[in-house]
């Protein structure tokens, strides 16, 4: 009895949650312009809907109830102390502070985006550094001992720290320096025949082609165009891409729709039956940025993926594509450049761009840097880390639109999510005999099904942690990713 | 500070309402076809929350003391008392009830969509009678002194009942009767023209320049597709309109724009600083619907619009309307033939589809009609008021969404619109001098403005009867509409 209370308690909340993200969706798709005051003003309500609900001392009392009871199966418990948990950190939140980093959230996006048409970083300054304070104030409210980065951190990837995080990157980045530099030191790579004239229809329905190809459920979702492309999930059952189309560049849309594909086959695999409640949800977010990840990277630009897709992509652009060979168009999808736009990066530079920001962040959370002086922090970084700086604040610090949604905390998932995918892959490669050349067949539904059953089922039973031990017998290293990339460059 | 907590209420409860109508708006335009099931509750939810937060007895009470505040505005005041209406109405229906009625809508549209699809009224039966069971149930809670039909006759039109509208009807039909008789003896227009193809793409380009130039501001509002054509509004500053193409068909999407889109002038005019309460509301479906036809009639399909516009289409479809003069246009736009689909009948014929209705869902309430019988009633009330009967459902009881929403009682407010119509724009001509000759230059913006300040400004301020003895003297009379349709078709 107290446990079907409990699911629909979490199912409700699940319901104004995922009302809230179509608004969001929908705010990014298709929202006309003046819409936008009175569209902040409904997502701080269900905001605060959905708070109150998480938040009713009744639920803490049933949650409590629940966790004696010892007729619960080990996974009604495991959701149950998982939602005690969520109880918990949305207890340290006042109704107060909820509406108040909704507020700070409307305002500083649309001073981001106005910032962006100026192309000036101190229109977008003010809101910003209101945006800082306030993250200020809600580490505190979550707690931390070493570092106040540490309570945000772990709100977008539990037990991240400084600490953890400051050893990956600090194994991960100077290999990696040494492999950008052994590259660099190689002849380049020609992507010139991707930088033609590509008809947008076009790349568009070669998207929809690949999004079948890849195994995503049309029934159960869609694609649709957005300034950035992101994926996003109202259930199961609904879950919806977007991308954009550059005209000048094939790869840009093919590459950014298989890896919003990866996330939305992980979403369309959760189990329906857990909705709304914690194992109706993804492990975390490195786990779901290791599926884009491993889908865009090490399945989509692998040689055995663009054997198969050339063909198809040259039925469908014969001009541009004419006479390029498979390690061509390889070569040119795998080209390394450092560059300053972090979502148009190769797989190598990738992790600078994220760590940059991830200690401008902590700088920032510190108080050892101020908001004003980002634009300078952020051209010595990419001088010092990739050798270029920015020629204006829209290819620098505007360039992500986290900051104005206030994610401080989110990016280094970006960088375990390519961790994870590399030593998942390895692992599926082992399992899966004759994996490459299934890709090579354009055939990936045994590697989604490995997927399904390795990762998707499980929603948030296993931390990222366990989750990797159990897939890869060891916790998360970045041999696999530095080796996957050796062996793809052709390096010893 | 009662008045500003109560008009924070309102406003929470519009941000829940609004939120609502965007998760139809997708249900209708985007929406992948398994999404239905969580969307349905994800619906359901938020009514019920809206319904909880608008029959809280703390804003019962803050209701009467604000009555009691001799220090409000008119305004305020009239806000005051519409709330404390519509507070006593919510506070009729259980929580229960509301989640029964949602989940029985859920149903229905579901089984009403395969109906369709099966083109079989019997898919559709169960459903259906359980949503009458339902519907006699509401009537029962809501109250009547004389006929079940009266409860819900005003849930859409203040103070609509049998008795006001057989009184309507009885005077409208004879005369509409004898009228169509006289338009049926004359040659039959030529609209062959019309039904050629058109190219959907370019139909919609033609229906983006219509939006425009009749004023709908586009920076506040979109056009989308869906299977039938609606507006629908989240706030005055986001109000959309969809359409649906024919490319047999020219004249479908182009008067279906026209109508929604003077729904969407309405809703575009409305106080934006009256926002959730009942002044930043229309005052009535019926009024609605006299600004979609006003629109789509009285200026659209009239001499001056056709001289101006037929040009502007003959440059969009140069084949297809060579040679077309505007009176011809104009007698193929106005052409009268009895027909089966009431959204494509002509102004005349279409208020006996809507008397069928009418006397249907009487019958249904009364418990003289039930629900397996629709069919048959269907194609005998067909037969004696129109001469035709429908050689399937789809073309019979199953072409309209209505009743699967649970509305009933909606219809009527179908024809109260076309008379208001006629008597709002019969005063326009009179006091805008010159008003025929504007519109056959495509000047239709010192009518916006008069609408704008005759009935949009207003809000809910007045009753329909109230608005429309203000603006034309006098209360409803179907005079007006006879004498528009007798000189339309040139009858003496």
């Amino acid at each position: 009895m107290s446990y079907a209370e409990y699911t629909r308690r979490l199912s409700r909340i699940a319901d104004i949650r995922n009302a809230s993200a179509l608004l969001q969706w929908d705010q990014e798709t298709y929202l006309p312009p003046k819409g936008a005051h009175f569209r902040g003003q409904q997502l701080s309500t269900l905001s605060e809907i959905a708070h109150a609900e998480f938040t009713d001392p009744a639920l803490g009392q049933l949650l409590n109830e629940l966790l004696a009871d010892a007729t619960l199966s080990g996974e009604q418990r495991r959701n149950v102390e998982l939602s005690r948990e969520d109880y918990e950190k949305n207890k340290k939140y006042s109704a107060d502070l909820v509406r108040r980093l909704s507020d700070a959230t409307n305002k500083a996006f649309h001073s981001w985006i106005e910032a962006r048409r100026q192309n000036a970083f101190f229109v977008f300054e003010a809101d910003l550094a209101a945006m800082v304070a306030l993250k200020k104030e809600e580490a505190g409210v979550l707690g931390y001992t070493r570092h106040p980065y540490d309570a945000l951190l772990n709100e977008y990837e539990k037990g991240a720290t400084v600490a953890g995080l400051d050893a990956v990157f600090g194994e991960l980045l100077p290999r990696l320096k040494g492999l950008l530099d052994e590259l660099l030191a190689k002849p380049s790579a020609d992507d010139a025949f991707l930088k033609q004239h590509y008809d947008g229809d076009t790349q568009w329905q070669w998207s929809l082609r690949l999004m079948r190809d890849l195994g995503f459920d049309t029934e159960a979702g869609r694609q649709d165009r957005s300034e950035h492309p992101f994926s996003i999930s109202f259930s199961p059952q609904d879950t919806r891409i977007t991308t954009r189309i550059d005209e000048q560049d094939l790869g840009n849309m093919t590459w950014s729709t298989i890896h919003e594909v990866g996330h939305a086959l992980y979403e369309q695999g959760l189990p329906v039956a857990q909705y709304g409640l914690p194992l109706g949800e993804a492990a975390s977010l490195s786990i779901h940025e290791s599926q884009s990840r491993l889908w865009e990277n090490n399945v989509g630009r692998s040689l055995p993926f663009c054997r198969h897709y050339l063909p198809v992509l040259q039925g469908y652009f014969p001009g541009q594509l004419k006479g390029v060979t498979p390690e061509a168009f390889f070569a040119a999808v795998n080209k390394v450049q450092p560059s300053l736009i972090r979502t148009e990066a190769d797989e190598v530079t990738y992790h600078f761009h994220v760590y940059i920001r991830y200690e401008l962040e902590k700088a920032l959370l510190e108080g050892t840097l101020s908001v004003k002086d980002i634009p300078a922090y952020w051209a010595e970084a990419y001088r010092k880390w990739l050798g270029i700086t920015p020629p204006d604040d829209r290819q620098g610090a505007l360039q992500d639109v986290h900051w104005s949604h206030g994610s401080f905390g989110y990016f280094p998932t970006y960088s375990l999510g390519s961790l994870y995918a590399a030593q998942f892959f390895a692992t599926a490669e082992k399992e899966l005999p004759g994996l490459p050349e299934s890709i090579g067949r354009g055939e990936t539904a045994a590697l989604l099904g490995w997927l399904r059953e390795q990762v998707h089922r499980h929603g948030r039973y296993f931390t990222s942690d366990d989750l990797c031990r159990q897939i890869s017998a060891q916790s998360l290293s970045s041999d696999f990713f530095i080796g996957y990339v050796r062996q793809k460059y052709g390096l010893s």
